[in-house]
């Protein structure tokens, strides 16, 4: 069966305008933003979209404000074409691809913060992404105006950072997270694994291996403060250099667990570099 | 002519199902937000969302987060009953006024702020009270949805952020700003005058009289700087106590303007006690 056509639109206006034509059918619009580069984990999500709506619109927009001043905004991977031809063939029917002056215009002086859910981690380790991501995804929820929208359960804190957003500021959306796609050995897939070379690649399934090991131990009942240091021990065992953090935190806001073993849905998250390279990855308990 | 009756809704899903059933009819939706205590100036805002909308929905909401902790959230005026009455007798059909609880959820978490034109005169006086005020309209325009909103320039500094974080997070609304209806000797009306004892209710039109001299020196080609320092000594000559600020700024951005004449659109405005009561004003150079 062949796929519609795919379009794409660069104004929030053109992207308006499809938006509308469909709801005024009476018709549900799916939405998965992301920053391209687009894998498997995007498909799925794309497909997972398409599930709960009639229509899908992804869009791809490598964010300049959620990126620190040294980290990788100019060498993320760009590619657009290819981006394109994979979301049509997951059935998306609308690509959002706006410069970055469609998104933040001239005088652009508003901030989207979350307190709570985007301090540690993450939101520790990289000052000021977590407002850079809640800001564009609100303007991105304003601008699409879905019925449904659809994010990775592979970036978790940034899961629950927009569902705490969305909530707080009663933005009509619903929020799913989709499951994390893996290669077969086990690697979370990610835009940033083409960053990996040849000995980086073997050795990346390892954060995965540890944290699923960690998640097992949980499960049985071992310490919190325990299983992270094992599970530490696994990652630089394994050839990482420096560890972000490898933490098992409450699956809802990622307030802090242990020292003893966890009673309440849980979540086991880690960060940390092979090479150059910035890995994440996390599992439920 | 009898007025339709005005219905009271106190929940974000009731408000939601009144504003959806118009809505499907491709009927407009006009919105006027206020904290209550409501007076004429309000009610002017409330005809003119008439003008430009098929229905008008006005919440009454007296939002703990846009006050500092020394002003008078507790003792500020609440009357709902003469406010239902009033709305209605304007034309508004549908009046939101939910409680504290059902705007801020156990764990809300969530902040909006605008950079630059909230910084200086209210912002500076008042920490705060703009990302309080930011983030409660962003919440109230996500659960109304309307077409066209409506504020004060009484507050004129809150319209002109209002004005830039809708433009910035591009929620789809129309923002209006309605003149400040004025007592006939020309008093800005506000709750706040209520405050105000007999003496300090004959001094405060020196506050209007002040600004309207300081905007005729300024469009004969006065210095920004010597005009401002006059419009002081006529507030301090009239028995205002403490003056936050009397100042010529830029009408869109707030900016700060002089020492010389002005060349481009300004506004005039100021900030200025009379007993207890911050009284606030401004006006078009």
């Amino acid at each position: 069966m062949s796929e519609p056509p795919l379009s794409v639109v660069r104004t929030v206006a053109d992207l308006r305008a499809h938006v509308r034509t469909w709801k005024a059918r009476g018709e549900r619009v799916g939405f998965v933003p992301t920053m391209g580069a687009l894998h498997e984990g995007h498909l799925s999500l794309v497909r997972l979209a398409r599930e709960r709506a009639d229509h899908v619109v992804a869009s791809v927009f490598v964010n300049p404000t959620q990126f620190g001043p040294n980290e990788d905004f100019d060498a993320y991977p760009r590619t657009e074409a290819r981006d394109a031809e994979l979301l049509a063939s997951a059935g998306c029917e609308l690509l959002f691809a706006p410069d970055v002056a469609e998104m933040y215009a001239p005088g652009f002086s508003t901030t989207v913060t979350v307190a709570g859910v985007s301090e540690p981690l993450d939101g520790a380790a990289r000052p000021g992404h977590f407002a850079g991501v809640a800001t564009v995804v609100s303007k991105l929820l304003m601008q699409a105006a879905p019925d449904v929208a659809v994010f990775g359960e592979k970036d978790y804190q940034q899961l629950q950072v927009i569902r705490r957003l969305v909530r707080d500021l009663d933005i009509p959306v619903e929020i799913v997270g989709g499951p994390t796609a893996r290669a077969p050995d086990g690697l979370a897939l990610s835009s940033r694994n083409a960053y990996l070379s040849v000995e980086e690649r073997a050795a990346a399934p390892a954060l995965a291996r540890a944290l699923t090991a960690a998640a097992e131990q949980l499960r049985a009942g071992a310490a919190v403060d325990q299983t992270e240091a094992q599970a530490r021990a696994a990652l630089e065992a394994a050839g990482f250099r420096k560890i972000d953090y490898v933490e098992v935190r409450a699956a809802d806001d990622l307030a802090r667990l242990g020292p003893g073993p966890v009673a309440a849905p849980a979540r086991i998250l880690a960060a940390a570099f092979l090479g150059r390279t910035r890995l994440i990855d996390n599992i439920a308990v």
